[in-house]
């Protein structure tokens, strides 16, 4: 695996790039769908590489570990052949979701015990075991194991759950040393930098970091909460620090606005349920600004989804059909939004990176910033 | 619209024909996929058209009045304009789920008065009503407004029901006579036979339908309990005496078993819930028996999904990747059950119909009923 640095904008960081796997090439920057349990919702796999046109997914590792488990992972020749998406895959270490969704927890220097959201059963998570379970899932990248902090958090807990992190890591990175992948094709680490909204911490963080060198690094406990200055000063920072030649991954963020700023700032990969999750509400993300289908305005509006839009489900179906299935709770509403709202993440970024390479992304930026804020 | 009978079996009463509309031909036997509120629960139309190979679908009166509404339906120019399925549509009376959902209703000479089961709202539909809803929606079969009574059903409020329905028959061809189809195409009204599972009524409401001459017939209030003895009885005895020369539709029925018996009785359309409803709980149907895709035995099954299955989910996914999505609740699991076992369904009809042209149907139809009642 290797990543390349094809250019850099002139007029803001923007880089555009290529990271080369065993899966196929992914071309940055980019967005990766969420897959949570093997499956982006409501999604299925071609539609997710023919309409989507997505070049790498996102799996959950909490999940993937409580259902199907990894005896069945393991069984059918990891998560690429259980689900038949052939192209890359990145898995997060468990984590978030440890924290976020779990029964109970205890965090200590060994690992994090928890109970499981689905049965309330007892597993016990450390670095090393998250490096394994990955292994077996089968990740392109592998996300080391770190505690991604809430907002807001006062500087003590930050700056001693970051030191932790840092030490978790050393052992997640001895625990990739000490192994290998299991169904022939390469796995890389991305560790993942903490600090909370602290600029010290985030700049001692980000420099701890980058002296593992990594194959890529990741920007963690943003978008948790805190104001987007927050988020774009850290991820400001991070990024000046972070080395040039390696790919930059923000987790979790963010609405299309947030992407654009942040590739400015200097990022290349993001993830984030929103465009999957808001579909579900009826919430849809257009180059002309955010439709919430469910207002009374769409109701006789024949109009194709999305005139602009980049899917087949844009031109396929109505506004007002929309509307009505997402009111009525119809599946195939969720359907149809998210196709529409992931296919546009992509097609976002697929713009971007043109920009990038045509030298006028920040020009573009600034022009398309105002158009995804408007209420349609 | 015209209907052709091609050929009749020789050892059994099965018949394939086809039904000609201004939204193309359906081959018959067929089934149809209900599509109660414009959408068959969670299928894209292009689906329903090249995996499942639908010809005609079913929508709901009830339903599609409460929502969209008659307004947006109109607006749009139909339902096929609504909700872009080209092909033929059939359209209930809303009798059913009035019976069945609403939240209070009351049955007089002159129709029924209901109550939404969305807002609970009050409505009135009458024979004449149920006519000028289904002119809007734009079914191309207009289903007769009758009382579907439920099993078991006392003689007495069962003959009783049975002449309100034929007097409610005469309303709704009255109406259809005095009106015209909105949108430029043919509606044809297919009145239903009653007499829930008393043979002399059965005889009776058989003879009276069939004196009014329309262009297909059906038959009603089966398949609401009854044992399968009295389904196949009395569908005996009025494909007996419905005209050979129009089309035959047994209406809510069944399994694949009930659909190759009863097309072996002059059943020639057929709709059901089962194969959607049922798919949602992960039950499968195959030419090979049943599976319940839940059952511990597939976990680490990593075959295709049915390796004699017509559709693309058969082959693109595996038994333990969709036994993992049902019991994750996942919507991709329900999305790819329902598109195999709709395609299925549609299958074995398409198959019924060339042995019926071939000669063979009940040779065929006798070796199949033990294997489709497998459980795998």
């Amino acid at each position: 695996m290797h990543f390349s640095l094809l250019a850099t904008d002139k007029a803001s960081k923007a880089r555009a790039g290529e990271i080369h796997t065993d899966h196929g090439v992914i071309e940055t920057p980019i967005f990766m769908p969420v897959g949570t349990a093997g499956t982006v919702k409501g999604v299925h796999q071609h539609e997710l590489n023919e309409d989507i046109r997505a070049e790498i997914i996102l799996g959950n590792t909490y999940h993937l570990f409580l259902r199907p488990g990894l005896e069945v992972i393991e069984a059918a020749g990891g998560l690429h052949k259980f689900n038949g998406w052939n192209k890359p895959m990145l898995t997060d270490s468990g984590g978030y979701q440890v924290y976020s969704l779990a029964g109970s927890r205890k965090i200590t220097e060994e690992g994090v015990k928890f109970q499981s959201h689905i049965d309330g059963s007892y597993h016990f998570f450390t670095p090393e075991r998250a490096i394994d379970i990955q292994r077996t899932i089968g990740a392109d990248i592998i996300m080391a194991f770190d505690e991604c902090t809430p907002y807001p958090c006062d500087y003590k807990y930050a700056k001693r759950s970051m030191h932790m992190t840092h030490r978790w890591l050393k052992r997640c990175m001895d625990q990739m040393k000490a192994t290998q992948p299991k169904y022939g094709y390469d796995q890389v680490l991305f560790p993942i930098v903490q600090g909370s909204v602290y600029k010290d911490l985030r700049t001692l963080s980000a420099e701890a970091i980058s002296s593992f060198d990594a194959f890529g690094n990741a920007i963690g406990g943003l978008s948790v909460g805190e104001p987007d200055e927050d988020l774009y000063e850290m991820t400001d920072l991070v990024c000046e620090i972070l080395p040039k030649e390696k790919p930059r991954y923000l987790m979790g963020v963010g609405t299309p606005v947030n992407l654009l700023e942040c590739i400015a700032l200097g990022v290349d990969m993001f993830d984030c349920v929103m465009p999957s999750r808001n579909a579900r509400h009826g919430m849809l993300f257009t180059r002309n600004g955010i439709i919430n289908i469910k207002n009374k305005k769409w109701y006789k509006d024949f109009s194709p989804l999305d005139e602009s839009g980049t899917s087949y489900v844009d031109h396929a179906y109505t506004k007002a059909y929309l509307r009505h299935l997402i009111i009525s709770k119809e599946n195939l509403g969720i359907q149809i939004a998210t196709i529409h709202n992931l296919a546009f993440y992509l097609t976002l970024m697929k713009e971007a990176r043109q920009h990038i390479l045509a030298g006028d992304f920040n020009e573009w930026k600034n022009a398309m910033v105002p158009k995804l804020q408007n209420r349609l």
